[in-house]
């Protein structure tokens, strides 16, 4: 009989964000007349902007005639998208990233989960705790992880990188030699944003200590203090140590779209092996591209009409965070993220577990969070909240917690 | 230092495709005055459908309004496009698959290289040979292959199953037991079709044996008799161990639109793991689901003016496939495929390889097509054209190789 990858069967209960609408189907199953309001997945609520919508429309009509019509696109993406991309988001800021060391794919979820593949199967991870599930449960299934502890709620193997309030939610470098550092800024689920001096320190220890430094900067849109850096390439030396993924999806609401990309530079080179070029071996070989017309919508962000829309777009989310942030402190809870990033994270109360919490807000005031927990053992008695509601919901959420 | 993985070393040279096109960029370079027709990649070069289009630009517009604007997609695909699948490519021809055992992706190439990951990485593989290189190469980059003999283009721990003129060009069963068995009907590259009591033969042999079966049936579309089976599930006990995958690109001219699905079915078990569970875990870790927009297009492939655009189609390129098959044939060539399939399978002449030929069809004829042992040593000496040009390119090419 064959055999599965048995690794699958190591991964402990279902993804977290599952196990969330899980909850939630049952609870709106067993209270129809009860309206939730759901700031819990980062899911995006306005609409695609008027560029987007006009490149899109465009795009389908060109798709209609033979003369236009775009079948396979190439590997890495269209050139159109991959040179607005390297002048915008990184030449216009100091980062020397060339078109060619752009890989445009369906979204930064999927490029987290993959770009361990290029990675040899006994190489050690460290995550930051609490942090994005994929990370660690794309390494679970590739078998890197070791044995999984429900006490502790930790992988033998993993080297853990705890983000606690004394540390303000950056993580210190880790005592232990890790091969692969995953770190997420503007950050996912507390909302820590770290800053240029910080995040050189990071590339220093990579580049001396031979480690590589997978960078999600999905939330980079949201930035608003100076000492942040957009890129981890605006950091001497990073280009030979870090992979960085970005994504369309919270910065344009690209969510339903899809569209991300990851940059490989050349100069990251591990044994004389160019991780560039087996990125795009792995692309050629296993994906096939992202949609013509959406690498168009993609496109037509980098316009100064898309960037003005952009530009309101993260306005209107992060006045909800305001709002959220603002309206709980004032409530005496502790609050932290929401100034560079789109994430609330808070504390919960009178000694609750994040899921109970989760349980005391879906019940008592209808509304949807995420569990800090399920990012991690340093997130229990920690909960996050998201911006991309409406101003309405994030208002109306906020009175309903006022109210409980 | 942190390590690659290094199975990505062995791979022996660069993707077949890449490869032709590097090829075909030096030709044009070096030749500005001559037009190149390429009938080598199976891309496809109709516009999409007026049904598909309208349904585009529908689902554009819902994506400008909050209130229809939609975000994340569900993880296995929406509903409404699973349901029309379900009902329309499986129901209908008598094949109890369900709802809840399709997963909408970005597309059959992903999806085949990535359905690997669910079994143990000393799983024995066992492919047709001549064979699409996804299969192969997916597995070389998981470390399933063993080592390569430049000598014969094989790989040491890999069954191959040659088709051969001798076999009409359908694999006979592997002497040695094989763990998973890559199956692509009807054929790419040979275009051979496989009947419904041979396939029964192998899924008989794969529930004896205890194998799982990879069934690849992006060119079901192109079926024109009736003997042959347009989906595995209409063999009994296919359910039992076989996955299908299936393509837009290829039916409805979504090569750069990316729409495909995987068929997973829930009895599908090895050791009381579900895979049908395994893929949908895979799906919500690495994958964020096919654009809204996209899937909305693939929903109007299944009413009736969608389903009637996808016939005439098909019917367009089979006249394409007519024209080439024919043409060679008068021309002396020994031609094979073309009548259940988009591709057309020759035997080169004069004791050409099939690289030979395609340096004399490219510098002679400025004609483009696939060399045979791209796809396998059992290719050697073997061609590939598509029917996927237009029918002015199709006829041209004829005439330039007849006039060489």
């Amino acid at each position: 009989m064959y055999r599965i990858n048995d690794n699958y069967q190591k991964l402990p209960g279902s993804y977290l964000f599952s196990t969330i609408a899980k909850k939630v189907s049952a609870f709106t199953a067993e209270n129809p007349d009860k309206t939730v309001i759901r700031l819990g997945i980062g899911d995006v609520t306005q609409p695609l902007t008027g560029p987007v919508i006009d490149a899109l429309h465009k795009a389908v009509d060109e798709m209609a005639a033979g003369e236009t019509f775009h079948g396979y696109a190439p590997d890495l993406g269209y050139a159109f998208l991959r040179e607005a991309i390297a002048e915008n988001d990184f030449r216009m800021r100091g980062c020397g990233i060339s078109a060619d060391e752009i890989f445009v794919s369906d979204g930064a979820k999927c490029d987290s989960g993959n770009i361990q593949e290029l990675f040899a199967v006994d190489s050690r991870i460290a995550v930051c705790d609490p942090v994005y599930p994929v990370y660690v449960d794309s390494n679970v299934m590739a078998g890197r992880t070791g044995s999984y502890d429900p006490a502790s709620g930790r992988w033998s193997d993993v080297i853990y990188m705890p983000c606690t309030e004394g540390n303000g939610f950056v993580a210190e470098l880790p005592s232990r030699r890790p091969d692969i550092i995953y770190l997420c800024f503007p950050n996912n689920p507390t909302g820590a944003a770290i800053k240029k001096e910080q995040l050189q320190k990071w590339v220093d220890y990579a580049n001396k200590e031979g480690c590589v430094i997978i960078y999600d900067a999905a939330y980079e849109a949201y930035i608003s203090e100076q000492d942040v850096p957009h890129s981890i390439y605006e950091c001497e030396g990073a280009k030979a140590c870090a992979i960085e993924i970005r994504s369309f999806s919270k910065n344009a609401g690209f969510t339903g779209l899809r569209l991300g990309y990851t940059v490989v530079p050349k100069e990251l080179t591990s044994g004389g092996a160019s991780l560039r070029d087996m990125w795009a071996r792995r692309h050629g070989t296993k994906y096939n591209g992202a949609p013509y017309i959406v690498q168009r919508a993609g496109e037509a962000c980098y316009t100064p009409e898309g960037k003005e829309s952009i530009r309101s777009l993260v306005a209107y989310y992060m006045e909800n965070a305001r709002t959220i942030r603002d309206g709980l402190k004032e409530m005496g809870y502790t609050v932290y993220g929401g100034v560079n990033s789109p994430y609330i994270w808070l504390k919960t109360i009178d000694g609750m577990s994040s899921w109970e919490f989760f349980d005391y807000l879906l019940n008592q005031a209808n509304v949807v969070g995420t569990p800090g927990s399920g990012f991690g053992p340093s997130g229990e008695g920690f909960f996050r909240l998201t911006a991309f509601g409406t101003h309405e919901n994030s208002k109306a959420a906020l009175e309903r917690i006022a109210g409980i």
